[in-house]
């Protein structure tokens, strides 16, 4: 695997919160950042708000052209249209490791839960839909509060990183840790992602308790 | 709800490693305990052996017994006798607060993953079986090589505690924070149990890939 700084990092579904924050973040640590979008213009505009949040350039354009400029490609749309966005881009994404950041949460007066997904997890639909792909997952547990606030300098929390190619996750774990106080660490195989993605909504619980923007660390490694 | 210090805490399949160092440690933290097995006479013995490796007595008995004395009762069985063994202390366990602990792990080559629980977890399940009592999930993700190990002064964990009744699981998350080390952190109603109990596996595959006794911390609470 060539050197992070030598990739092209893009952020599908780069207009919410979530994929703005992550994009912010790798942009401000020297990467080569590209956001995607349904709407190229609208999600030019958002890149150019990031950007003009650090002292870099984030571009933005459609999901799809986003895709084909990635050399790493992260997935962080709505689990609605999870499945039908990659089915769109089997073509562009093939070959490249693909990580995906998607929760697959359903709301209700209770608060958040995890949805049933039939295969198993979002990581392990996208793998199963990007044949040619390497499919990691990561980045499910991050709070985009933090990770677009300025005043935040240090986002402590680790990001399992989940996948069956060691080559891929430990650059995803690089990824994660260029973020200043997060730490990737390995979190399992693919078949082990849907326990970290609904994870997400107990971390809600526990936000909503103590008014929080709760993360998780891994102890003893 | 009483202070702790009043009440007995029976650990429920508490001849395994994770019913004995939990014990330990609720029993060195001044804690009245009863441990619970198959076969009373093989019980009271570990429980001998537990009480040699601390400055106070855990008693023991069989499972029904010990179900009997508890005010707070833990299960921590394997996932297989989970259900059986609860189908027959409803009567018991009734007006209690049980805490289930049980992990629903299936074992292979690849490692640890997961199983599909109908209920949706354990805890699920005995809250779907124990009709009469109030369940609540935790202690899932504590290492037994820690609890056990009497050179580990302090075990550096959260342990989240799932439940649907507040008072209970403030008791729990109490009861949690008597190990030294450990907090107690709420961590969801019992409809999120599932992806707790799992990450197990995950903490299972990091532990492999770092020799490690992985726990979890919540940041930012």
């Amino acid at each position: 695997m060539p050197a992070l700084t030598d990739l092209t990092i893009a952020v599908l579904g780069g207009t919410g919160p979530q994929g703005r924050g992550l994009a912010r973040r790798f942009a401000a640590a020297g990467l080569t950042v590209v956001l995607g979008g349904r709407d190229a213009e609208r999600t030019a505009r958002v890149a150019e708000e990031v950007s003009a949040t650090i002292d870099t350039t984030v571009a933005g354009t459609d999901n799809r052209a986003a895709a084909t400029a990635g050399d790493i490609v992260l997935v962080v749309v709505p689990w609605d249209g999870h499945a039908d966005l990659l089915r769109g881009l089997v073509d562009v994404l093939a070959g490249k490791v693909v990580v995906d950041c998607v929760n697959p949460l359903g709301f209700d007066k209770q608060g958040a839960h995890a949805l049933d997904v039939p295969e198993g997890s979002a990581t392990e639909q996208a793998a199963a839909i990007l044949t040619g792909s390497t499919v990691v997952g990561a980045f499910h547990n991050v709070s985009a509060v933090l990770l677009e606030d300025p005043e935040v300098s240090r986002v402590e929390t680790d990001v399992l990183v989940l996948g069956d190619e060691r080559e891929a996750t430990d650059l995803v774990q690089e990824l994660a840790s260029t973020i200043p106080g997060v730490r990737g660490v390995y979190g399992g195989r693919r078949r082990n992602a849907h326990q970290v993605e609904a994870l997400t909504a107990n971390l809600i619980s526990i936000n909503r308790r103590h008014k929080a923007h709760a993360g998780i660390r891994v102890t003893d490694v």
